[in-house]
This record gives structure tokens, sequence and C-alpha cells, in this order.
């Protein structure tokens, strides 16, 4: 990884060769940010190299990720989810563009295959046996998931309570699954504290490094796949904030490197029952631990461990915070599939609830083109999106059809009311 | 489509006009195939045409599909799912070569998202406003689905016990849902009369001489991802038997344009609570009904509507079908998931269970290159995964780090065993 020049603590600035660390700033334990070598990037890295790489998967943007030359990539295809121009609904909110980028396209159903598959090259690369990561569900489906397509072994600690589809997903995958009867902030401490003891690798948002970077790829495909005229807004569910920091370092790289000309404004989404981050942009920019209690698990998070560059994102990108409702969360997710096509867990709704606020509070204008973020699948979590979705109707097997006309009929106007 | 020179009825072999049917055959009733005009085709497509088509949905496959040049195909990206090789699993169960195509991938987590979108363009070019299939669950899911994402609506009839998960895709997308108590095989009858009586565009599968046609994408894909030297052998979850006749009419498709050069044998797996094609294929080729009762939900069917081509298929094919059991099949879920990190429903499930009784058996032989056709995302019915998967760990959030590491060494033999 010769195009990496080294690492710089997020939280007190001090820089470190590649070799000097591993995890955490040697200093002051602060999360670390990869710097690289932006000049050496460029003589490797050309819109048109890229234009005529066959590869659709993240690994098509290799020469801006933190990997060995000769690591090689799980099988798995990640990345490289489609991008869909939604002119109905855009028109519907007043909107100049609306864009969804779907991640629950991933391999184990969720954007978190990214960061995932690159940590897991990593562990190889440190030969390490073992990885290990805290999770509310969906980077632990991811980790075991690739884990499992290269055989590594893989333990997961998650909240007792996250939705029982995420749990299952990663005993299937052969995970060695610790349910921590408590949160996710605790289920991650005592997943830190393990690592330590025990010489796994250590894959947790925050502490590990290298997940912002595969979190970027997300940018990297929204820039190439609108032919580098970006989004003017991006909105993104936060839980740990480390897919907000992930994307604005995405596109940070691609303004240094030349391939875009402006910035897009990142909007993080929160529920206000876990609104950490947001509250914190909103203010002083200073992260008060907070308890979280969201219906959306995957954004249910109230120490968010990638705080100071989630931050930094929103309000260098000249962005904001919205905070919404668990019910407008909830809502959200029939309304988004019936105007798209697209199911989507209850922490990707978010981003849509979010825009519907920001177009009602004018924080979105209609000069705006805007993209959410889809962040995980819907079938990731069914018992939530089915208290918004209405009633089947049941009927005999032989029945008449004038009758069943009817109650057609009738379930169709109840939909629409 | 004038690349469609016809139809002809798979019973009693009419030849039909274009223009003289809708559905099925107007002496007796029986399905129809789709009759290309080859040389047409082959005027149209190369294999150089092909590479240079940047299209990787189902669509860069339409010289040939039956539908219009000027139709829209819809905006979710359906198709090109990817292929994984499986050295590691080929040399366990002592094959030359081993792949598997993983259709879970799909927009709605289906296999069926290819009939459904070809179904609803068919839709469109009839004039209709309201669609309907009787599904199982997929088809119905990739019928909402890709509804929502034009804003056509639809109308599903499902036996009521459908997986939960199943029947909420279908209430999230907007679809109009009617759960009828029986089987399969009732709901199919109900939707039939009812779109008859109503003059909805009726989809189900056999009736419609279109899904056929969709499900062969994922043959020609299979060809030419593997750079047009296709499988020895395809192992196919066999339920209607739609699926298996379709990968068999794109093998045949591909192999009178001159693009392969030899054709696979074709393997279709039933669980023995549900095995109508394998029972017919294995004795006179005449299908008995007989009561289905098999976990896999989506293989369920005692009356399948597309017997004749599915038992045409396995014989002309040289293949031959494989009955499996019930726990078979559930316990190849995590078997599969933890070799390849590819986790699938039931249904699909079957077709690994059929590779290991195949091999078992000799119908599979060393010498063999496989493939297994994955039809459906895991995630679709993770409650039946559920009983195979093993059981997590659960902890206080403070607890020794020595008792943590006892658990954790016990759950992991546990699990090897």
């Amino acid at each position: 990884m010769n195009n990496v020049a080294g690492f710089k603590c997020v939280d007190c600035g001090r820089e470190h060769h590649v070799d000097e660390v591993e995890y955490v700033c040697v200093s002051c334990g602060g999360n670390l940010d990869v710097v690289y070598d932006y000049d050496l990037i460029c003589s490797r890295l050309t819109k048109s190299s890229l234009a005529a790489d066959p590869t659709l998967t993240m690994w098509r943007y290799r020469a801006l990720l933190p990997i060995n030359s000769s690591s090689e990539t799980p099988p798995l295809t990640v990345g490289w989810t489609p991008i869909y121009d939604c002119p109905a609904v855009a028109r519907r909110l007043g909107l100049k563009q609306l864009w969804i980028k779907d991640d629950g396209r991933n391999p184990t159903g969720s954007f978190k295959d990214r960061p995932s598959a690159l940590a897991v090259v990593k562990a190889r690369e440190a030969g390490a046996r073992i990885v290990t990561t805290a999770s509310s569900g969906n980077a632990g489906s991811a980790l075991a998931g690739i884990c499992a397509s290269i055989g590594m072994e893989s333990i997961i600690f998650v909240p007792a309570l996250a939705p029982p589809a995420k749990i299952a997903q990663l005993l299937i995958y052969g995970s060695t699954v610790v349910l921590v009867e408590g949160s996710y902030d605790q289920a991650y401490d005592l997943c830190l504290d393990a690592s330590k003891k025990f010489g796994w690798y250590q894959r947790s948002t925050g502490y590990n490094p290298f997940t912002r970077e595969g979190k970027k790829t997300a940018a990297l495909e929204i820039a190439e796949q609108l032919n580098w005229d970006v989004p003017d807004k991006v909105i993104v569910p936060v839980g740990d904030g480390n897919i907000i920091s992930g994307l604005w370092k995405g596109f940070n790289d691609l303004y240094r490197i030349g391939f875009i000309e402006k910035l897009p404004k990142m909007i993080g989404a929160q529920s206000q029952n876990a609104s950490a981050i947001v509250d914190a942009s909103a203010t002083d920019g200073i992260l008060q631990d907070q308890p979280a209690h969201t219906v959306a698990d995957s954004i249910n998070v109230g120490k968010p461990r990638d705080a100071t560059m989630a931050v930094r994102a929103i309000r260098e990108s000249g962005g904001c915070g919205v905070k919404v409702t668990d019910e407008e969360i909830i809502q959200s997710i029939p309304r988004l599939a019936r105007e798209t096509g697209v199911f989507v867990e209850p922490g990707a709704a978010a981003s849509y609830a979010a825009l519907v606020k920001g177009v009602e509070s004018g924080t979105i204008a209609s000069e705006d083109r805007v993209l959410l973020m889809l962040t995980g699948n819907g079938l990731k979590d069914v018992e939530t999106a089915r208290q918004a979705a209405g009633e089947p109707i049941q009927v005999a097997p032989v029945i008449d059809l004038s009758e069943l006309e009817s109650r057609i009929v009738d379930a169709r106007n109840a939909q629409k009311m």
C-alpha cells in the first residue's frame, strides 16, 4: 500500500508512519484517518483507465484503497450497486432531481459489505486467523458472510435485542455469535476488550481505521455512475457516523485527484431517539453521549464511534443534520417501496424520511439534485416494515368472484387513503 | 417482436401465429412455447456485439427476447447476477469444477425478477392497467416490486401459509394481496378465474408463455459468463418446472445460433414431499398430481404448471431428477453459506442438497463441471434456516474475559461437530 503516506489522528492531529500504528493514535487513542499520496495515485489512475476497467465491484478503485498490490480480495461481488433516477418522486416533492443508490443489493444485503470486505483483506495482510467486530447487525453479517467466503473464522458481538433475522444470518454464515445483554455500545466495549486480550483482528467501526476507506467506495461509485457530476446533496443515515465520514472521504479523494470539480453537501439523517451526531453538528460540534432507542436498529447508537469525522463531514461540506421520528421512518419504508420498487430496512428509510422533512423545512430546495444513500435491504427487518404495510385479503379457495371483486376494490381504496 | 416466428403448443404441437393467441393454445388449452426466427436473430446478434454491449442486466439479450423493439424495460436492474467458482467445495466433493449462480442478488431477492420483469413489459405492450399472478411468494414479490417501479397496479394471490416475510414484502410494495386459504395450486386456479373475468394481465407461471423466456436469460448469462463453455450439468430447483424449462430454452437458443457447441445436462432438484416432475421424468413422463408439503415453499407444488416442458428438459438433455429430504434441504442452507458466503432460501438450497446426493449416488461424476442455480435469497425465509443454524452465546455486558473465552471455545467446538 505504497499509495498510503501515513495516518493522521482525527482528534489530536498527530501524524503516524504506516508501520507505527495498528488501529488508533498512540498518543491520544483517537481514531485514525488514512492519508494518501495523491500524486502517486494520479500517476496510476485516470478517468480513462477506470472507464477501461471491467471490474464492476468496489475493487475497481484499488488505486485509492489502502491495500497491498499483491493482496487477494474476497470472491463475493461487493459494490457497484445500482443508482436509480426517480423522476416521479422528484416531481412530487418539487425537486430538480432525485437519485437513490441501493446498497441493499450487496451480497449480505447491506452497505456494510464494503467495509467488512476491506477489513478482511487487512486481516489477511496482518496474518490474522480470527476477525471480530461489534455490530448492531449488518456489519456483523457482512463480516460473517465475507469471512465464510474465504474460510476465515469470525466472532461477532451483537446487542441481544438485534432483529432475529440479523442474528440468524450470523449463525448461518458460521460465525461464533456473542449476544450481549445490553446496548450496541456495551457490545462494542466488550468486543474491544476481548480482541485486545485474545489477539483477534478487530474490525469494529471507528477503532479500525480502514472501514471508512471501504465505505468511501460508495462515493467513488456515485461520482463515476453520475459521470463525475456529483449530486448537490447526499442524504446518509447516521449511526456511528462512519458511513457519512466515509462518503465524505471518497468525494474528497476524487476532488483531490481532479476527478470532480465540486463537493456535495452531506446531510446526516438520524432518528430523534438516537441523534448524538445531528445534535453535535447543530451546536458546538462536541459529542454528548445519550441514550439511544430507535426502532431503526442500524442507527441505534448512543455513543457514535466515528463522531469527530461525521460532524466534520457535515460541517465542512456545508450540510446539516435532520432528525426524524420513528413513525416517519417506518412510514417511509412502504412509501419508498411503492414509489421506486426498492424495499429498504428502517435505518435506510431514515434517509427518505429526512428528505421529506428537509423539503418541508426548506433545508432541501427545489433546485437541488439529491441522492439518498440506501444502506440496507428491507428483508433484513421485515417485522418493522410490516407495521406500516397494510393487511391482505383472506379468502377461501372457492369464492364467488363478485364477492372477491368487491373485497379487492375495498382493499385498494383502503390502501390509497 | 419480429424475431418471434410464432407459438407452438407444448402439448398438441399446433403452431399459432403471433396475433392468434394471448396465453394458451386455442385448440387444447396447452401451454405455449415461443418460436423464434433464429436466422434474423443471427443477423442481429454476435458474440462480439454482445461483448461490446455495456448493458449488464437481462436486457442485454433483447435480441433473444419476445418484446417489441420500442418497448421500455423497467428500471430495476434484473439479472447479470454473479457466478462464483467454488474450488474448495468441488475438492471436498471430488468434483472437477463447481460454480454457483446467485440469483438471490436480484432486486426483490429472487430469480423470479427475471420472468416478472418480462411479463410487465408484455403487460404494458398489451395496454394493461393491472397485472396479476398466483405465487408461492417469490413470483409475487418480484411482480409487486417491478410493478411499483413503474407505477403499475398488481394483485397477487398467495397461499395463506406462505412465509410471513414474503407476504409482507408484497404488501410493502403496495400490491393488493389475496391470501387463499389453501394450497398454491388452489391460489393459482382462483387467480386464473379472476383474471379471465376481470381482464387483468395474467402473469402466472405456465399459463403465461413469456415467463419461460424471462427465465432463460439466466442460461444466457451462465454461458456468456463462462466464456461460452457451458457446465456439464446444471442443477435447478423444480416447483412448477418453469425455471428448468426456461434454462433449457436458453441453452438451446444459444446452440441454435451457434454461440455454444454443446448442451448441459439438466438436473431437477425436488423435495421428496413435492416430487411430481422428478417422478414423471423417471417413469413414463406423464404427470401425476400429488399432494405437496415441503418446507421449501418456493418448490411446494403438487400440480406443476410447466410440467411437460420441465420433463422434456430433463429427458432431452440426458439429465435426471434428484429427490432430497426436507431435512437435507434445511441442513444445506448453513453448509452452503459457510462454504461460500452465499445464504439462500430453502428452495434454492435444494440444488445443493441434490448435488451432495447426486455425488453420493454417482449421478454426478468426478469429471463433471457442475453449476448450481441458486434461486432465492436466504433473507426471504430466515425462520426455516434458523432451525439448522446453531445457537449464539448470551452474556452479560460485563463478564470475566476468561469465562467469555471458554464459552467461545465451547461454542466453536459445538459448531464443528
